[in-house]
Parts: structure tokens; C-alpha cells; sequence
């Protein structure tokens, strides 16, 4: 963790624009080490669910995190969270959780008590976080994002 | 267009099922020539989007198009379209305005009277294609959708 985030309480959350959504997808390109994210996240999701996405920002205004969900559409009572970054520097700070915890804390007023999420199975870390937040494994689904693509299932149910 | 989808007239326009979606995934990569495409429609348009997305089908059940879209939660008037395949061969048969209209429908029918989406101004084909359906285009604008990633936003009023 480097000096620029000593704790997630310098960092501000708040609901994402549309206009964040450059910053953020240069920045994920480089936090992912090269790989071009882009694909994974177009613009629409800083359009069209801005209510249940967030960033996050330390008070010299550089972007350190953010999460992207939304409502179900299918499902009344649940919400999804397709995509979270953190700035690397930024691990270990509590940010992620404080993230995921914003975003509870909207769709719970929105009436959803069941948040879903898919993660890689490779990405162990990534599994304990979700625990450590009372996700709860469903089960792992060979090919379940396309061929090769196997996803742990997770999900949260809010209280 | 091959003689397997000689008129849209013998293709059947159903909602999208979270089960249909192993199959669009494979089918997708081959119509967009061995394009890995799965990062751009992960599984979940296929779950939490299943009112606004549709599938098409020949008698024989072979999967010949589909169109994923959703309501925004952001603009309570808007939907948007994210993802349209078409297979290669039905490609003049009508099949792409028939998933359009059927997406319109359903979505004047929850109240929505403005579509969005987005496509490639490289691909004139897809603009005037948007154009012959009453969709307009409002800016072309660089960098939309991450780096290099150029696109033209295109708006249609339903009637």
C-alpha cells in the first residue's frame, strides 16, 4: 500500500458519471498491467447505471477505485456487481470493501436483498474477499462466461 | 443468404434464456470470425437482462440471430441495445429489423419511447442499417467506449 491511500476514511465514495468513464478505463488498462480492459467495461455502464456505480477519490481528486452493478432486471429482489477496481497502491486499505459496502447500502434502499457477483476460480484472492464480505460460493461453472471461461457464482444475501 | 433462412418469415422471435447462452457465445465467435467476442456479452445480459434480449430460431432450432438490450435505470424513458448478432448466412433476409422491431415493442410496452446504441463509425454498413430503421445519428464521438475504441451514438424516438 503506497503513502497515497494510508486509509480508505481520505477517500471519498460517490455515485459515478458518465464523464468518469475515460479516467477509469485508462486507469484499468494500466491497474490490469496491460490488458485491455475495455471490452469488459463500455461506456454504458457509466450511463445507464450510474445510480449503482461508484468511484472512489482521494481529496487530491485522483481516481482510486470503483465499482460498476445494477438492478436486476429479471429478478426484483437482486442486484449484480459486473465489475471492481482498485488501484493496486490501494490494496490492503479497506477500499474495496467500503465500495462494495456503498453499493449495498443503495440497492438494500431499493428494495433488493440478494447481490450476485462471478469471479474466476484462478483468482483466489478474489474468492476470499467475497467471503470476507459474506459472499457465499453457489457453486464454479466450467465455460460459464464462454469457452474456458469457468466462474465461481457468489452471492450475498443483504440483512 | 443460404437457403437454411430463405425469409425471416420461417425464423421465430423468443425471449433469451440464461440456457441459450453457451450456444450464442460459440455461434458468436464464428459469425464474427474467430473474434474472441465473449468479454463484450458476458452471461449476465443473458440472466438479468432476459425481458429485453431475444433470440431467433429456424424451424429446425437452429440459432440464426439475437438482440440483447435493456431498460436504462438511469433515464426512465430510455432503452438501449448493447449486442446484436446475426448469423452470416440470414444476413438480407429482414432478420435484423424483425429482432429490432421486437425489442421496440417490448420496450414502448414498459414505457420507454427513445432507443439507444452505439456502433463503429468504421462500419458504415451497421450505421446505415441503424439509419433504414429510423435511428439517427447524434455525434460520433472519439474514444467512447476506451482508447481508440471510436463510436456513434445513434437515437431512435419510438412512435
Amino acid at each position: 500500500m503506497g503513502d497515497r491511500v494510508a486509509s480508505v476514511s481520505a477517500v471519498a465514495i460517490r455515485h459515478a458519471k458518465p464523464s468518469d468513464y475515460g479516467r477509469v478505463i485508462g486507469l484499468v488498462n494500466v491497474w490490469w498491467g496491460g490488458r485491455e480492459m475495455a471490452p469488459m467495461l463500455p461506456k454504458l455502464f457509466f450511463i445507464h447505471f450510474e445510480g449503482t456505480s461508484f468511484v472512489a477519490e482521494t481529496a487530491d481528486g485522483d481516481l482510486v477505485g470503483f465499482v460498476c452493478g445494477f438492478l436486476s432486471q429479471t429478478a426484483d429482489d437482486e442486484a449484480y456487481i459486473h465489475f471492481v477496481g482498485i488501484d493496486p497502491e490501494a490494496r490492503g486499505s479497506g477500499l474495496g470493501r467500503a465500495l462494495y459496502e456503498r453499493f449495498f447500502e443503495e440497492v438494500r434502499a431499493d428494495g433488493r436483498s440478494v447481490v450476485r457477483c462471478v469471479t474466476s476460480p484462478a483468482n483466489e484472492r478474489s474468492v476470499a474477499f467475497h467471503e470476507s464480505l459474506g459472499f457465499e460460493v453457489e457453486r464454479v461453472v466450467p465455460d460459464y462466461d464462454g469457452p474456458g471461461e469457468d466462474r465461481v457464482l457468489l452471492v450475498k444475501r443483504l440483512s
